[in-house]
């Protein structure tokens, strides 16, 4: 067909930048494609605004399900965001024979794995790259431009609020909790931050990245999940001193045991970057994904991964790869669509996810304990006694307590053997219990 | 069809990459395409050595013409290289109806606006993401990934051996044929560096990458082209105090003059980018991409620009992506592909090159003269009669000449009022005729 008719579900701030490239750019549009997209509809709860937008063309109605059955919909746009009625539409609109393309990490974290065989029934393509690092085009890159490579390893920052906020507290010296305040002013954070800085949102990426890297289904339910709001300017500083930043990463690997059984791990939580790594260059509310294959080495994608006008630029992106490749809009069209995870459907594996007390790391700890003698001895006899050895130890004051923080470098052990070890550790007279650990990546870029 | 026949000419570096994946791979490639991928045949002047791979099962020739008759073979991978007889074996493979795949950017950016008629007159596609930028998909992301977006700039460190040099230069304060010697000894170099380090492979790759991302033809030889050798370890070390570091980039933007004609800016040179820009942190032999889009802001993409592994890589990728939409192998095919430009052939302009005299840049100037009285005063009066401004001026002794460096910053100006003033300058007594000029950029990224 030579007219791909789309419809919007929700004209909040994606789905207006959105509208704004199907209606703006169609020129352009056509010019790449050689096919014209037209938005035909568009739902929302709330019409009696100014769209800023000539929409004149446009069937504006309150009523989604009136986009999701119309019979001159050939594709769906969901930006309504959440669980629900986001699934209950994308489910009808598939039923309805129409491709979806959405921005929705949620809804394809948690439901994609009953989505796509749905949507691979009807004989149509679901479109998600918007829903992970927003304009960056990684999802194509990992699935489409890395497709001869065994993936090694994906590292990503993306929650841009938690980039915000580190990159924040380490170039002003300031505390989680005074920038949270500052990132909520400029709208950067929500009232409720939870979902950003507790690692939910990366989490939700993060799963989604690790299917399409390793063939395997969704798994959201199993990423660890650690989130900033437990670090300090101090922690920052002392990072920093020993040559590292400190970046919430999503990070996924392949693992293949003694016994040839393959799994995954999957993990979100603050970690150490050495200061000259790529990854950590990029500062702000900027978004990047680095992935490795055998083949490519290290590559990494950075870009902005929230806002309107970027996060419409990947959505529109899968509405043209999709209008490329549907030519009469029967069942046939999917066929000649990327399987929406990079991988054939039935070769798909069920991989397990590594239990995180499986994984192998270097820490780095940061200790409060009161100033008395043996203190220093009576931890690293412990560590010792664990087989951790140690890279660095340093001893700083802090201003706020009349405890002293005592931080260290470990050399790679457990997760296991490691929370063991502070569970003993956090016993010990004169070692308060508040410990924090973090990661430490290594990077060849 | 479920079997994709590959053949290559070319088993050097590249070509034994290639085969390597096809072979070792199969499993993966075929778990990711639904589709076997076949490596049937390769030709290669030279068969009698060790390959250090199993080739038992592949046809092997010395005569390139029986890859690209023969009918048992669907796609051909070019990897020999150069101009001819490269063209010549790849016009016989489209007109034997093959699809082409190839990482030779001097046979694309020379011959492909001759070469891509003939294949959508065959119904095949040619496949050219290694020619640029070496593993990275950087090409997929311009060209569909960032589909929705007018392209408002590219920047590319598109040459691995000039930002060794160049990194390696700053690194250790050594002057340029040192480097370059040490590059040649590490194979980083050739022994005829030319190519490389006069920018020449840098122009062949951007001269693609506008091509694709304002849907122009490609002017090869309409690319300003200058290359690194001769910038000092003075000049770097100059730059750096002023805030910026020295980056061979190339750089391509849309104009559009008052009278509405749109042109295309295309020119490679080192450019002096800030310390804290993101394509600044792209050290080594790596590569990077940088795109803004009126949508997406600004993205980058990163990795290796070279090397058997990687560049192996992206040829695969464009062979699976081939694989993915060539369902009969019938003149159909093609028509499910992105056109090789990312626009509709018949959408393509003919935009005319912005001449170098009018482009606006600000300039860093490397001035050598004999420190004599009045001599800052007679250049700083010739600048300010072209209504030339300065952002910074100092003045440094070189140890290996009596002359005096004068090192200055401009506000920007036009290429052709710029060289007006410094031939006016240059004619000046006390003042050498090397004036070093480089341009700046500024990167919102």
């Amino acid at each position: 067909m030579n007219e791909i008719r789309v419809g919007i579900l929700g004209l909040g701030t994606i789905g207006m930048g959105a509208a704004r490239i199907l209606i703006e750019q169609q020129e352009l549009m056509s010019r790449r494609l050689g096919k014209t997209l037209r938005l035909v509809a568009a739902a929302d709860r709330n019409l009696d605004r100014d769209f800023g937008l000539d929409l004149s063309e446009v069937r504006l109605t309150d009523d989604a399900n009136e986009i999701v059955t119309a019979d001159d919909i050939d594709l769906v746009i969901e930006l309504i965001g959440g669980y629900e009625p986001a699934r209950t539409f994308v489910a009808r609109a598939i039923e309805h024979g129409k491709h979806v393309v959405t921005a929705n990490k949620a809804l394809i974290a948690k439901h994609g794995e009953a989505l796509f065989p749905l949507a691979a029934e009807k004989g149509v393509a679901i479109g998600f790259e918007a829903a992970v690092a927003g304009g960056i085009p990684c999802l194509k890159a990992l699935r489409e431009g890395l497709a001869a490579n065994a993936i090694e390893s994906v590292y990503g920052i993306l929650n841009g609020t938690c980039n915000f906020i580190l990159t924040k507290m380490e170039n002003e010296g300031a505390d989680y909790a005074d920038v949270l305040k500052e990132a909520q002013a400029l709208g950067y954070a929500e009232a409720d931050p939870t979902f950003d800085v507790e690692g939910i949102d990366t989490a939700h990426k993060l799963s989604i990245l690790a299917a399409m890297a390793f063939g395997s289904k969704i798994r959201f339910d199993e990423v660890f999940t650690e989130g900033i709001s437990k670090i300090s300017a101090a922690d920052i500083e002392a990072v920093h001193d020993l040559g590292y930043r400190i970046k919430l990463l999503g990070i996924a690997k392949p693992h293949k045991d003694d016994s040839g059984e393959e799994r995954v791990e999957m993990r979100v939580h603050p970690t150490l970057v050495p200061l000259a790594a790529q990854i950590a260059q990029v500062s702000d509310s900027y978004n990047a994904v680095q992935v490795s294959g055998d083949f490519v080495e290290h590559t990494m994608y950075f870009g902005r991964g929230a806002g309107e006008r970027p996060t419409a630029s990947a959505v529109i992106a899968d509405v043209v790869d999709i209008a490329r490749v549907c030519s009469d809009g029967s069942a046939d069209a999917v066929k000649y669509l990327a399987p929406p995870m990079g991988f054939v459907e039935s070769a798909r594996k069920e991989l397990k996810t590594l239990p995180i007390a499986d994984i192998r790391c270097e820490y780095y700890l940061r200790f409060m304990v009161q100033d008395q003698p043996g203190v220093i001895a009576a931890i690293t006899s412990v560590l010792s006694d664990h087989r951790i050895s140690l890279e660095a130890l340093s001893q700083k004051e802090r201003h706020a307590t009349q405890a002293v923080a005592i931080v260290m470098l470990t050399h790679e052990t457990t997760e296991g053997n490691l929370q063991a070890a502070i569970s003993r550790i956090t016993s010990l007279t004169h070692v308060e219990e508040d410990v924090l650990i973090l990661r430490k990546e290594s990077f060849g870029a």
